[in-house]
Parts: C-alpha cells; sequence; structure tokens
C-alpha cells in the first residue's frame, strides 16, 4: 500500500490506533485506518474408489507442483461453494462433502486454508482452466517430493492415516 | 475505495482482467487489480459447569447485545491462537479448545466465522475493554432476542441440541 485507498495521500504510516493494541497502516491525511486480514483459500480433496484427485497446477505459484485443488474464497460464497467451485474450475468435477477435514494456517502468508473432503459424484473430472494436468492417485502413487503446498501434504497424509483408522477427523495444522 | 492503493490515481473501474472470470477493481493507470476477500472472524463459545459464558457488547455493531467471544483474526496468528485471544480481551478467560463446532458465512457482510468451544481453564473470567458484562449462562437463562449476531444464535443453538445428544460435530450455517 502505497496509497490511501479513501483519500489517495502518500501519507501513511504504521500506528496504533487509540484504542488498539498493534499496529495498522494509518492516513495522516484523512485518519483511515487500513486494517490487513488473512485470506482464506477453500478447498476439497476429491476422492473416489479409495483413491485422491490432484491437480498439477498451470499457474504460479508452484506451477508444475501437485495439489489439493483449492483457491481464494469468494465475496459472496459460502466456505462449501468455494470449495465446489474449486474442484470445478480445477478439475471439471463435481463433488459431494463429506466434511471439513484441514485447516491449515500459513502465518507468514496470511493464508488459512479450510479444507473438505469430497466424493466425486459420478467419477468424472477433466482438467480445469488452472491445471495441465489431473488424475487420481492411490497412496503409494503421490509424488510427495512434487507436491504444491504444505497444506496439501498435510491433509493427504492426515486423510490416508485416518482411512487406516476408520476415522474422519478435522486437523489443524500451521507454518 | 477511491484511489489506487498502488498508485494513487482516481482511475478505479470495475472489469474482469484476463484469465479471470469476476468484475475485480482495476486501476485505468498503472493496471493493478485490487481483489476483496472475505474476512476470517475467529471466536469460541466458553463453557463451564454446563454452562456458556456470553459477553455483552461493549462497542458497535451491536452494541449493547450478547455474544459469543470473537474478532477478526489478526495477521501471523493461526485460528486457534485468534480464538483464545479473543476470549482473553473479551472476557479475561483462557480457554482449553475442545474443538471447531461453527463454520458460519454472512454471504452480504463477507465474514466467515469460525468458532470453536472451549473449557474455562479455571473458571475464571472477568469483563474484557471490549465489554460492559460478561457472565455464565443456563440454557434457560439465554437472553435469545438479545443475542448480538445471527451466527452466536446459530453456535448457541446447536450446541445445547448436542450436549442433550452427548456428542460433538460441526455445524455449518450461512445467512
Amino acid at each position: 500500500m502505497n496509497y490511501c485507498s479513501n483519500c489517495g495521500s502518500a501519507n501513511l504510516s504504521h500506528q496504533v490506533p487509540t484504542g488498539d493494541n498493534r499496529p495498522r497502516i494509518v492516513c495522516g491525511n484523512c485518519g483511515d485506518v487500513h486494517y490487513q486480514n488473512p485470506k482464506i483459500v477453500a478447498g476439497c480433496l476429491p476422492i473416489w474408489e479409495g483413491k485422491v484427485l490432484l491437480c498439477r497446477r498451470a499457474i504460479e505459484p508452484r506451477a508444475g507442483y501437485w495439489n489439493v485443488p483449492a483457491g481464494f474464497l469468494e465475496l459472496g460464497e459460502t466456505v462449501e461453494e468455494g470449495a465446489m467451485r474449486e474442484v470445478w474450475e480445477e478439475a471439471e468435477a463435481k463433488v459431494r462433502l463429506l466434511g471439513l477435514q484441514t485447516v491449515f494456517t500459513f502465518t507468514s502468508y496470511w493464508h488459512v486454508y479450510l479444507q473438505f473432503v469430497g466424493e466425486l459424484v459420478d467419477g468424472k473430472f477433466g482438467v480445469g482452466e488452472e491445471s495441465t494436468e489431473v488424475r487420481l492417485f492411490a497412496e503409494k502413487e503421490i509424488p510427495w517430493e512434487d507436491i504444491a503446498f504444505e497444506s496439501s501434504r498435510f491433509a493427504l497424509h492426515r486423510y490416508f492415516e485416518d482411512v487406516k483408522k476408520g476415522v474422519f477427523q478435522l486437523h489443524f495444522g500451521s507454518i
């Protein structure tokens, strides 16, 4: 932020506003306080006949790496809708959400991943615009060294552990 | 947003950027795309000896109404940390988180509530800076007409229903 989005002034500084306890970006001209907040990344790990569906990313960051379908939540949609939309956009697949499985906070990147597990509705999928390749993986086939983000690695490990235990549960992670 | 926060220009308009499928605020001068995203509100319903701890809000919006301790997640903290911080700030209480209980999306206000249920560590609490009154309520004492937000009403109803069933589960709601 170089200019105040309210008045256009360049007179911005980090200050602790009255009644607050953290430094914020404050405009010295109009007094506006510009709060910054973490963003939600909604996603879903699609499963089908014991395998998981991953997408090879066509776009940066981490282009070429495999990922659980996920992306920024949009204004006006629920977390559940965002997760299903992302599976459609990246893998041209419809899922029935089974439950929230991972809450993963990237404390440095200011992203909070909310990832579901969902079953493919009809087993069909394709290669969405943001992907170069989409395929189902059994656990032993997963390219662990080529997973895009720690949130996906975390979710995949926990998922397969839970399948062996015969449970489904929500996991919290952070980095 | 009246001015571009990158270059200070007032030449802003809503356009669908190349490769995107939604209108965004785009600067006609420097080309910056200003994405807007929902904000996370982290909270926790504190419980103690069968009662729940609510705070009467000292600040707008909904000053004077009762609420589950919750507030905007800050940069650099996990969702769990944010929930515990809010309980401390509003109710001067320490909680041991028992689990995520509510994911509630306000689609019009662009807020996503992530609310835990937590047990008071030692039964102690006070009146935090953002509250005018803090107290424990049994179910039959809850001032349902004076609850601040639908997310809190939703979480409280589900919590007491689940207590009667002897289960703990995550609920999704939206408005």
